[in-house]
């Protein structure tokens, strides 16, 4: 068995990869792209709840994020469900920055880095 | 006592996580936005070398860096900032793309990842 | 020696920085910049062989990458190139958002992290 786990992997990338101590998750967006971006982003951040666990890790251990948003303007509503999750005394490093994302719809992406 | 620690925290995020031997710091930026883009450039390098330094690590120890410009035109401005900073023999992996960031005025933001 | 080994620096970035068992390679842009995105996206992931082979590693142990292109649009082109070179049985987690890149016909930029 290789020392690197890979999990709910597609064509081109997988989800989780897990290698010592530290778990690497893909850049995530949500499914209902009807959502606005406080939805989408509460959807991620439950995507992002389930594969922690499948690698024994949890939000309160992640180590970083980055965030892309579509619109800098609608940061504050990202936040809105960010903080709603987040636990608050185990925060994560984080950069939040504007970029286009893989279709017009999808208004948030977020990948983290976490302990086990 | 946690094997993750968190310092600098906000609602949203810790600006310098360390755990094991890797010190992870949020994306930074600079606290005057009228300063232009060396300016800012070297305003967040300053904070960098102090995060780093509560960490026990240093610039000379940097491992990746992500560098946000909201103007790809004034990278050089930037890099005049980064270059007189570094320490020119141990330099980091580093990536510098164009972002709108979190205020028109916020013009450069950088996040490393450093060996403590 | 340090226990951080640094190769290919310039003025301002390593492009391959390798720590304990992990190596963090720079954001990696092609030299051929007439080439369109497919083949801007060949050439720098022949470039991360390279550089991921200096270190002990491979494309069959990349943790994460991050991809930032410069039109979305493009994407199923960086993609064919992609999944041409990938390791199918061990891809790692990805992101894939939308960049102004360093010069204008820089087309793609692709930054990872390996085990070594």
């Amino acid at each position: 068995m290789s020392d690197i786990q890979r999990h709910h992997s597609d064509q081109r990338l997988s989800r989780l990869v897990v290698h010592g101590n530290t778990a690497y998750l893909a850049g995530l967006t949500a499914d209902d792209r009807k959502k606005d971006m406080k939805g989408q982003t509460a959807e991620i951040l439950a995507k992002i709840d389930k594969l922690l666990a499948e690698a024994g890790s949890s939000k309160s251990r992640i180590l970083s994020a980055t965030i892309w948003i579509t619109d800098m303007r609608d940061k504050a509503k990202m936040d809105e469900a960010w903080i709603a999750w987040a636990d608050a005394k185990n925060l994560p490093a984080r950069a939040c920055v504007e970029a286009r994302l893989g279709s017009p719809d999808t208004l948030v992406e977020i990948m983290v880095q976490a302990a086990k």
